[in-house]
């Protein structure tokens, strides 16, 4: 791990500060760390989809990952880091083996179950505007909930105050380095199994998924384009990466693509800066249309956020004609009732 | 391949004739014939729905195949064999590599791009009240339509009148042992993956894809139950199979798994009676919301007929508490326009 690198551009709270970042050597320890513990999942193509972009397309499909999306990954990396340095602290220096997060869904959710799987404890601050069915597999997952007001602070400092009053390990949903490294062995993985790809895409959210994928992507097949894709009422990572300074989403943005609310990480950003090629944006209409896509095409239910590079693809803004781009499909929780062409309603409010 | 077998029972026309009747062996040679021709579909499973069932259940995901149905195996096993005879017979009758069969959607798409794949040409027959997803799939993987009326005897007679006119050779959607033999590999896949099963079901339409199944088990694990499942509205198999006489539905019955109108076959109702432990029935809203719950759970789209096992699992009826259950989800062609649930109402009219 790369200890000490200048963040750089400042804003939203980076500073400009010296963090810890992942490289490529942490995604490979992480993917034999994680092996037997996740999911190796299928990757599945479409010749009807692969007609409607003019590319040759692979899915990583991540929405059959343990928890129902790629989170499990990252989560379980740092779990297992955790437990191995406690394994091996002196008795008293051991720690109550108990986990903390804030998250609105499937970074809770993965944690939990994660958690469950070694014994630990695990308590997630969740925004009281979550989306349910991300809330309810948090709990099914046997975590303890601690509900907030929604935004970046109120769940900072819920958050802390869980940790003052039970001693809890921290694993940030995105801006932790071994939750990057973890993530980024989705990526991995489907390079190993298409070595031949020209472009590899992913959603942003908080950046994780993307940072960890450019990371694969780099120490495995250079030459391949690492392309984020974003809801263009969260274009935070968009304008951080273009203008180059790391700028925060303000609220809760209105997009259907509730795990790419939030802003970019400091880690992900200085990621992004070095080792990703572009970030596009996609509308609300396009996101709700390539979801139903995904479902006729791929016969896969796959999350909004999710159907975001698939959005971008369909309208000719990742690769070129003839290209064959690999899209990391990042989670399949759906909340059926709100989703409108699920219920009917083939137009989405934004 | 057994010869000569008395299906015995009459009824629905097989009048207690003689048929030849494909063995664990010819399940086997599909097995290796269709090696690099079809996917092998990934198993998955989903700790939410075993909680809801009260058993282990894996998932064999034939809606991930080829024409996104298990039926492109057993076409690709009959046509293989096709073009086999057709390169080691004499110049004068090597015939004209055309192939036809009637098909109200996944076998028409399947022999149709199973036709593409070697160069042959197809002429499907389609009744013209056809799923019209399916029927525009058929045409997408290059088949020739020939529309007919609904029901069998129209069928035939087009189909007689197609080989007439152009030479073609036949393959039956599942009364043809080279079909079945082709279906039971998906079957051989699953158990190969998972040899500790107790309970094997698949859908119940012709027959072909749980007579072949079947067979499979048979072969490989002998103590496993095999228990087919049928829309109540289209019961011709339960009703044939516990009564000892093959018989038929009149008329197309108003079950939204339009791969289950049809009534079971010749070869597949001689083999349930070797070989199948029983078939339940399940009624049309229980079937509407074991899709909803596939999406849920498994984050997968199943077409209606697939969704048939999966209710009966739901309602208790296959396996007992505890019990590891394999289900063969035969395919994921939904037009999701008809699709109650997708359409937002959670009430079928049946």
């Amino acid at each position: 791990m790369l200890s000490g690198v200048a963040t750089g551009g400042g804003g939203a709270g980076s500073g400009g500060a010296s963090v810890d970042l992942p490289d490529f050597g942490d995604v490979v320890d992480a993917h034999d760390r994680l092996r037997g513990h996740v999911a190796r999942t299928p990757v599945l193509g479409s010749p009807r989809f692969d007609e409607r972009v003019g590319r040759r397309v692979v899915f990583k499909c991540e929405n059959l990952q343990h928890a129902g999306a790629f989170k499990f990954r990252g989560a379980s990396n740092a779990l297992l880091q955790l437990e191995a340095a406690r394994a091996t602290a002196s008795g008293a220096g051991a720690g109550a083996r108990v986990v903390a997060t804030h998250s609105s869904g499937n970074h809770g959710a993965a944690l939990a179950r994660a958690a469950a799987a070694i014994g630990w404890r695990c308590i997630v601050v969740v925004p009281h505007d979550a989306n349910p069915v991300k809330t309810a597999a948090i709990c099914a997952a046997g975590a303890e909930l601690v509900t907030c007001e929604p935004g970046l602070a109120p769940r900072e400092t819920a958050l802390a105050e869980v940790v003052a009053r039970t001693g809890a390990e921290v694993v940030h949903p995105f801006d932790d380095s071994r939750v990057i490294a973890g993530q980024g062995t989705a990526a991995m993985e489907l390079l190993a199994d298409h070595p031949e790809l020209d472009v590899l895409t992913a959603p942003v959210g908080g950046g994780g998924l993307l940072a960890g994928s450019a990371l694969a992507v780099r120490g495995m097949l250079p030459s391949c384009r690492v392309v984020g894709a974003e809801p263009e009422v969260a274009d935070d990572a968009a304008r951080s990466f273009h203008g180059g300074v790391r700028v925060g989403m303000p609220g809760s943005p209105p997009t259907i693509a509730d795990g790419l609310r939030g802003s970019i990480g400091v880690r992900p950003y200085a990621l992004f800066r070095r080792h990703v090629d572009d970030v596009v944006t996609v509308s609300e209409r396009a996101i709700v249309e390539a979801m139903r896509i995904a479902l006729e095409d791929l016969r896969l239910l796959v999350e909004p956020s999710s159907a975001v590079p698939l959005a971008a693809l369909l309208a000719g803004r990742i690769g070129a004609p003839g290209q064959r781009i690999g899209v990391i499909v990042s989670g399949g929780n759906v909340d059926l009732s709100v989703c409108p062409f699920l219920a009917g309603d083939p137009t989405p409010s934004h």
